[in-house]
């Protein structure tokens, strides 16, 4: 019998105040479609713990002015950190997300998780020290990884390029220093959520791209990210494409998009042309530089970017497709190579509604992610009984 | 801003209910994620209106013994039916999903929705009578349509088969007969609803194929079945595959896997080789009469099937793919070209904890999932609310 993780109507009640709007029990009710009663039993535990505060006066429609409440994004913090294969990025974030303080370190994550996480937790205490809020105050850390998470327990499974991590159970570890809730995803998960939250609340069905050393995506499918029954939804980095075949994949499989679109192969193919690029950066500063070369190998990715997400379209029905990672900065022309196959293969009754654009969350959207992560299950039934027991440790 | 539909919890709840097993509000709770308050507030509406009931006495751990509540499933009754291209199958079922009469008629969707909808109105009041049931038993009717529809109002969208039904407000047509809660959906989204239900509850991440005419597929991802943006989350039939290059669809585009892999074209092609075959039944029997060309047609299929489900492996990450309709009843040839080509392609980590496997639900997938979409509505508290408001109606 599966147990439901986070607490169920968590994240429906949370989605509703995370704008930080002031509203009634009575349109949080109609928003979410919970009984009132409900709503109300879910309120006054949220009020208990000052996580969310009464404001104003509403309108009344007769009797009594039904009071309003909002989300106190101040009450409490959480931890944001999105951990790539050489770099980490960690931030103090408010309840609503807002970025309290912040760093960008270079990080060899193959360096294993005693070293890394050991790292986290040293800058998670100087960054709390930074923005001048005491331990007690952090209620959840969010965190994405590198490579397939079984997200139920944190535990890294079968991770490609993290040695060391294979089961490697991150939430205890860390608990041993922060007695919180401690969640763990796939970093192109969180991005995801990101993504959505910073660039298209309303929309319910979106597929996020990462375009960079290797390519994936995050699928919010009914507006719940889809994970999979491994944590691999959305791995599209290894689907076959007919361009591929012949390329070996570092996967040990032939023709994956990831061989051939992923900015190693277009660098390699420029490098054969004669050209100075060995970085992600130098292509892209090559391309912004108007070289048709780089121009061509850029949209030629972008098209096989799109044979696979023309599938996508079909078996996820999508609204917004966005593109990220670091080659998205290379502009319009691995956009234009996406639209230029999707919207002359995909069905046409799924392709009339469907946008393909950039990122709006940019380089922050795994931050961003990993903070509603976070925030979600510090709001969550569960997460509130754990902060209780947390406050009685501290001495709170 | 978003109403999330349906009465959030709803589906969560009912799913712990739907298996008849007595639990108590503990076990509930702990099952569910949802506070204890919660979840006695919800049992307690559902007590009132006898949908469930208080049944023995659970172990104590102390203390006065904790009652246990299971599902009344004869309380009040649903319709449940699945309409195709050329036949229409209608159930009235109780709460647990239990057929209490049923019917399977001809019948021709083309011939418009106020002619098919007049022969489902008086389908139901013969059923219901037939299973001595009075109207005001009836809480809710489900229903699946055979192309697209937009769930949220029940009104099919741009269906290529059913001319007259684009637009056409079916829920509206059928609350003039019935004044309970009226929901519809695509076939193949509840032929997964209910492939699931009667074969696989506790498995999260299920996709199920229909392979007929038509190749349709609907997934099932986190629990939730996916819908995408325009209710066609899942249309695999119209996903391009190599071997379809220079055959046109029906749907106006080149290649696509229906064209080449559904049951005409593998008629069309047995009957240019000289074989009497002329529908789906035929082609059956002729399977599995032991005739080479025909099982190497069928098994050319699953292949095709194959070769598109090998992506779906890596974007939705199932644990199941389930194969039905009525060409998967040739049987295991058709299967084993499926697994043929998902088993050597899909990757491997994705592959490894995959089965791939005839239909469980068989041809009740579509009764059993409409079954389940009008009963989960019903003990929402949206469908609660309703009831009181019909029951009064008819001065019950």
């Amino acid at each position: 019998m599966t147990k439901i993780a986070g607490g169920f109507g968590a994240s429906e009640l949370f989605q509703f105040l995370r704008d930080g709007e002031p509203r009634t029990r009575a349109e949080l009710a109609q928003l979410t479609g919970l009984a009132r009663s409900t709503i109300s039993l879910r309120i006054d535990e949220l009020l208990q713990h000052g996580l969310i505060t009464p404001v104003g006066e509403a309108v009344s429609t007769g009797g009594r002015p039904p009071a309003q409440i909002a989300l106190n994004p101040g009450a409490r913090v959480v931890v944001a950190a999105d951990l790539g294969v050489t770099h980490g990025r960690v931030a103090i974030t408010d309840l609503s997300g807002a970025i309290l303080s912040h760093v960008l370190e270079d990080l060899v994550i193959a360096n294993g998780p005693v070293e890394v996480l050991d790292w986290l937790a040293l800058t998670i205490t100087k960054l709390m020290t930074e923005c001048g809020r005491p331990l007690a105050d952090l209620v959840a850390v969010g965190i994405g990884l590198p490579g397939p998470v079984e997200h139920e327990s944190g535990k890294p499974t079968n991770p490609p390029i993290m040695p060391g991590w294979d089961g490697f159970d991150v939430p205890a570890y860390l608990a041993e220093t922060f007695p919180v809730p401690i969640l763990v995803d796939n970093d192109v998960n969180i991005m995801a959520l990101g993504e959505r939250a910073m660039g298209w609340p309303d929309t319910e069905d979106i597929i996020y791209v990462k375009v960079s050393t290797g390519i994936g995506s995050g699928i919010i499918g009914g507006g719940v990210l889809q994970r999979g029954a491994q944590g691999i939804a959305g791995d599209i980095g290894h689907i076959r494409i007919p361009r591929g075949t012949g390329v070996v994949c570092k996967c040990g499989n032939e023709g994956c998009l990831e061989a051939v679109a992923g900015s190693p192969a277009i660098i390699a193919d420029l490098r054969g042309a004669g050209h100075d690029v060995s970085t992600v950066a130098d292509l892209v500063a090559l391309v912004k530089s108007g070289d048709t070369g780089a121009i061509q190998a850029v949209r030629q990715a972008g098209r096989d970017i799109g044979e696979v997400l023309t599938v996508c379209v079909s078996i996820v029905n999508p609204s917004v497709i966005t593109i990220g990672g670091a080659l998205a900065q290379a502009g319009e022309h691995i956009i234009a190579g996406v639209r230029e196959v999707v919207y002359s293969r995909a069905t046409p009754f799924a392709a009339e509604y469907l946008s393909i654009v950039q990122s709006r969350a940019g380089e922050m959207a795994g931050v961003a992610g990993a903070s509603i992560m976070a925030v979600e299950r510090a709001l969550s039934p569960e997460g509130i009984d754990g902060m209780g027991a947390a406050k009685a440790a501290t001495g709170d």
